[in-house]
């Protein structure tokens, strides 16, 4: 299976760019619907399971990978349980086909399918505009304000990210493509990253 | 004028890429040129100026770029003649037509042209693999040494990078596209980096 990750800043259009370059492919999109499928899994309210997720809550709550090493009993705590949960989703997700995944640690916990992953990033000027027009944000924020609040969902994507990677968020290294969209339409560079992806592809298929 | 300049680690293919690029997109092509001018200039030693600019050697000499900041006779200083030809060639390049720049500090000389600056890199593994192949490096190293001989040059770089930009060296805000080249074979990108570039300039351009 082709699997292409996106990882983002928050305001940097990292969503829209993994939505179209999914219709651009063929390929399944997967967003919100990792956080039902987990809800669904779990049993627990989709909005907390997306405020944990991505928004930071984890990182309060002791994470292991395996019992061998936990020196205190977790097998009960409702984080681990979603690191597992989420795990299992993305797993199914990959299996099915061809898939691009946005978010959700999906470039680190499928490193083992080998996804094509995309860092997708702004200057703060674009990203604030970006928020301004999408309204996804309080439009009584001022610009100061704003600013904060982007660069606080960034660090707790980077923090939960950070638990389940090898490498950090945003780091060189970890990801095969930085696409930096200040100033810049997305839909007007989607046909290019899908003849990049699918380039990237065929070197590891021949 | 359109400028794409080309960043990147030692061993990562960058100046293939850069290469493939100008050809595929019709564009003059910059990088042992600017050397052969900035010596035309000078009258100093092309070899010279290279190490000079590429190796190291001018974070070692005092740097102005106005001479109202300037504390000490630094008007004699090759160092910061060095830098003024660099520029002065540089301008030119960019004033005769559309082109492609490796190296050269010139995604930071050449700002106000609103240059599309990519950045080249790849894992150390692939990067020993292709100073290998094409042998430009002393065959007799060994991979330890060779890793160091290509984290030294990556230093120079950033450091003479440095001293000219308003960002580092590899920093994602920096630049507009980082390309990871591991595992791949480098002419199979460019059509798609010759797409993206010129989608990348008609955002600009309408």
């Amino acid at each position: 299976m082709k699997i292409i990750t996106v990882n983002r800043e928050f305001g940097s259009g990292g969503r829209e760019l993994g939505k179209r370059l999914a219709e651009e492919l063929g390929f399944a999109y997967y967003d919100k619907e990792i956080i039902d499928a987990i809800a669904e899994k779990s049993k627990l309210d989709p909005a907390y399971i997306e405020k944990a997720i991505e928004d930071g809550v984890l990182r309060n709550y002791p994470i292991t990978f395996s019992h061998t090493f936990s020196y205190m009993p977790i097998i009960d705590s409702p984080a681990t349980d979603l690191v597992s949960w989420q795990s299992d989703v993305l797993r199914e997700i990959a299996s099915k086909g061809d898939s691009v995944i946005v978010g959700r640690a999906a470039d680190a916990i499928l490193e083992d399918e080998h996804p094509f992953k995309i860092f997708v990033y702004a200057d703060m000027d674009s990203k604030m505009k970006r928020c301004r027009e999408r309204a996804d944000t309080d439009e009584k924020l001022s610009d100061k304000e704003l600013q904060r609040y982007i660069k606080k969902i960034d660090r707790a994507r980077a923090s939960n990210h950070d638990l389940m990677a090898s490498y950090r968020w945003g780091e060189r290294e970890g990801f095969h493509l930085f696409v930096n969209t200040s100033g810049i339409e997305i839909k007007t560079i989607v046909p290019a990253l899908k003849e990049y992806a699918e380039k990237w592809f065929s070197n590891f298929r021949n």
